[in-house]
């Protein structure tokens, strides 16, 4: 399970642990801005139960391309109508293929074929690798890709269970799975101490979600 | 383009390079037991031409799982017909998979929808990220997954110019191309002086497809 230590891997976390799996998480060091989510990933699995916590480091400012991995400034204050409706600078090159492919191989030392991913969109940046069609055709890749699928050991399932969800909804459901949402981190810009910007695409689909489920956000905003 | 320093991705960029593309070659230090190759692979990558070589450390000894990234045997002396049957302990659990998504990320900063890779379904060790079908479904999804892709800038293209070529057919594809193959490494098993052992399944592949193309093998065998 891909955990980054937002409010949707932790809400995919816990709803596997519900479910009486043995969720593996994994996340990535990726010389990413916001490498304080590293700390919040570390607290969400600890938290929710994980029965393990790999973290791995990629390097992914020698590629760039993306305002998280090189230096280009992270928008501020975007209208909510634009952040869904163009792929803005925060997206990462391949992110999150190259994550699912780690947690392929991960899957496949482990002889398990269940992938979690928290992907969701509807309430998102419009980033084109968290869409139902691209986990689809990356499910349909990795059963052609690896030698538990092909010699059929294990059908390899790339579960998205919020896909389709709503951040409020994904809050609520968070909620009643008892989750305290502050240990979690989603903004992409915070200043030295940690504290979340409150104006990047992130902070603000995050306010967004706590609003319309009625719910306090405990995060500490800059402003 | 795909540069690991051994003989399929030597032809694969001098391929390209006769083609008037301007290559930038990618290679990973993942850790691998023959890190030797990494040399072969920056001799190659300046050798044959490649405008820009850039090599990424992966920690896949974190995620082990083969005799490459693990400390397990590499197989010595196995049976052609076996090599040719079953898919070996050398076999890197979705090293393809994670390979391509890396050159996915750079080819997409570098603007560009071409990718190369070097594999090849015929002598080969069975490894099922190199059969075209894998190919194929890595293509598709990549197409889905990025921003150039969805946004119409770019189509990608998985480009397997070698796949349905024997060893000795791509050798002497190299020979005419002018390729000294004293500049590459196949062996996964090398001694500390970095001699191919002349017995994994990678240096029989080698050695068999000089052997079918009548060229002399340039490497220096332990034995």
């Amino acid at each position: 399970m891909l955990v980054s230590g937002g409010v949707d891997s932790a809400v995919c976390l816990a709803l596997a642990k519900s479910q009486g799996l043995e969720p593996h998480a994994l996340t990535f060091n990726y010389q990413q801005r916001h490498h304080v989510e590293l700390e919040a990933a570390r607290r969400v699995s600890d938290a929710l139960g994980a029965v393990h916590h790999l973290i791995l480091d990629l390097p992914l400012r020698k590629i760039g391309g993306s305002a998280l991995t090189a230096d280009l400034d992270v928008p501020k204050n975007v209208p909510l109508g634009e952040i869904e409706s163009r792929i803005p600078v925060t997206y990462v090159p391949a992110r999150n293929t190259i994550f699912l492919s780690f947690a392929l191989g991960w899957a496949e030392v482990l002889e398990c074929g269940d992938i979690f991913i928290g992907v969701n969109a509807l309430d998102y940046s419009g980033y084109p690798d968290c869409r139902p069609q691209f986990i689809e055709a990356f499910e349909r890749m990795a059963n052609l890709a690896t030698k538990m699928a092909v010699e059929g050991a294990a059908r390899i399932e790339i579960h998205t269970p919020l896909i389709r969800l709503t951040k409020a909804q994904i809050i609520l459901k968070g909620v009643a799975l008892g989750i305290d949402f502050g240990i979690t981190h989603s903004c992409y810009d915070p200043d030295a101490r940690g504290a979340a910007c409150g104006a990047c695409d992130s902070c603000i689909l995050r306010r967004k979600g706590f609003l319309e489920a009625g719910i306090p956000d405990p995060t500490v905003y800059a402003r």
